[in-house]
């Protein structure tokens, strides 16, 4: 059984992220200390410089020689069970479409795991934990956001040939379908090479790759330098969140209903394909508990940024990115508390 | 003798901090990330949020029952000795003059302590000279800031006295002196519990006494929300200086003769003063050395904030700031190597 000083201790890790969250929200709302423009400066300092600083320490630490493939594994298969029936719902459901089974796919899988996760799950179970962490959130942003990008490039490509049949009448599909996937391809990854944190994150892998195979650390000149601002990752970054929430019309920008139903994909249907796909592959102990508890952090706000440039339900993950993270203290000291009972 | 691997710990200790002051200064003169206005939110987000907690963080763990009450002694020694001087030189030399006076002063002693003196002197005599440095920056911060306040209100008011003088013909200068003595405390007082880093220094000094008294802990909860902001710190201030630095026209804004004197004042007549007052008291060893190389660190920031408010001598001391910075990694080695020889 988990005992008050368990739960005490993840509130002492979740409760300065909340600290960092309100002082950006306050800034914004009550003491008016930055201007509208201004604010998107903090946000520029967080998203070139700390968070891609942040990225990069973390994945350049990864062992990939001694990563926990099973881990990674069901980590895979949860994700395609969960494309399956999204695929299966938008195909035979009358309600089902293409545009929310992208929306559903972010909010089923996508989490904020570094800078919430690693804190979180180092005090619930230690440093092993923070390794799994960071290996879930180095394949989430080279192989699950980069897929996320290419269906939404495919869905404003898909628009942009629909109003072209409007316009033309007919179009030679047969002819240009080859082009138009390299020119696709091409998009997709000169937003990612645009993105600090993608690049972060593959940067830092080829620098894990490259010192493990040879076996050589970091100079710690080179430690120092990337020290100096990644620390500052963690608490810029909830600053920032923070401001965004403040900036924000209300809370809940997307209504109830659908509120709740991103809560059920974001806290419940993740998790439990996660669970799924864990026993699965055969996961035991605190691995399979990581990896369901990491499947129930807040919302990635990187999904976010995707959504809102590419104009698809920004206020849906918007809503479950705010409202993600302030429900998400209970909620995974509640998974704590139950996953105690799994062998 | 200091060998090339006690240099290298040092240079391991500064480049981060010139790597931050570099990201900074590209990010407005080679990236263009922030318009001017923009400039001032991370210059606020420095001022407001993380600079002051890092202050606090520092002011909070020092022990004032355990003071080297005989290094500050030193330190006070040392600025008597320089405001002497500079009063003689003020009343006595043709050239001399009570503004200058002020600028010398500022120049001579005021340093930049935390952000740039506890990593260099952590990496030169380990944690018992970061005591040092963080007793000498409480120091700094709650007596010798106050007092270059209150000259920089009362030369403020002396020169409104004499243009009242120059439009009334004359003023009651006996009966007005008292009011006018409390309406100067009053208005030190507000800048003082206006400059956040005033207060958070004080606020940590009352944290430390009552801790201390009543041996107890910082909560742990406290103390890591606390710490998520504070981490923040170094590379926040550094990467502000450096856009500061890229907003002004040149590194060296007053001209060169007053640039040389401004670096004569900081690197040798500062450390001069400290050595003889340390000397004076009777130190030895490492606190002898770490007194004497905190005495020419950069100059303060905050001495710049003041000049700049009260429109005297900003330049120079801006100079003093971007200059100082630059030259101090060969300066503190220096030092570091010739204070060897220091029995």
């Amino acid at each position: 059984m988990i005992g008050w000083e368990d739960v005490y201790k993840v509130v002492v890790a979740m409760v300065p992220l909340y600290v960092a969250l309100v002082l950006g929200y306050g800034s914004v709302r009550w003491w008016k200390v930055f201007t509208p423009e201004q604010c998107g400066a903090i946000n520029r300092f967080v998203c070139y410089f700390t968070l891609p600083l942040f990225t990069f320490e973390f994945a350049a630490h990864v062992d990939p020689f001694k990563m926990n493939y099973l881990f990674i594994g069901a980590d895979a298969v949860s994700k395609v069970i969960i494309v399956v029936v999204l695929a299966f719902w938008a195909k035979w459901s009358g309600k089902g479409s293409y545009c929310w089974s992208i929306t559903s796919f972010s909010l089923c899988t996508l989490t904020n795991s570094l800078v919430v996760g690693v804190p979180i799950l180092k005090a619930m179970y230690g440093p092993a934990a923070v390794d799994l962490v960071v290996q879930s959130s180095v394949i989430q942003a080279i192989i699950w956001l980069t897929l996320l990008l290419l269906v939404l490039e495919l869905r404003r490509t898909g628009l942009g040939f629909s109003s072209d049949k409007d316009l033309e009448g007919s179009a030679d599909s047969n002819g240009s379908s080859r082009p138009a996937f390299w020119c696709l391809m091409k998009t997709v990854w000169l937003k990612l090479a645009m993105n600090p944190n993608s690049y972060a994150c593959i940067i830092g892998l080829v620098w894990a790759f490259i010192s493990n195979r040879w076996h050589f650390e970091m100079p710690s000149i080179m430690e120092g330098s990337i020290l100096i601002m990644s620390k500052a990752g963690t608490g810029t970054a909830m600053f920032s969140m923070g401001i965004f929430m403040a900036l924000q019309e209300k809370v809940i920008a997307c209504g109830t209903s659908l509120a709740v139903i991103g809560m059920i994909l974001r806290f419940i249907a993740g998790p439990a394909a996660m669970a799924i796909g864990s026993i699965a592959v055969g996961l035991r102990g605190d691995v399979l508990r990581v990896a369901i508890i990491q499947a129930a952090l807040p919302q990635s706000i990187t999904s976010f940024i995707f959504a809102k440039e590419y104009g698809l339900h920004a206020e849906v993950i918007s809503t479950a990115v705010i409202f993600g993270m302030l429900a998400s203290l209970p909620v995974l000291i509640a998974y704590y508390a139950i996953l105690e009972f799994v062998p």
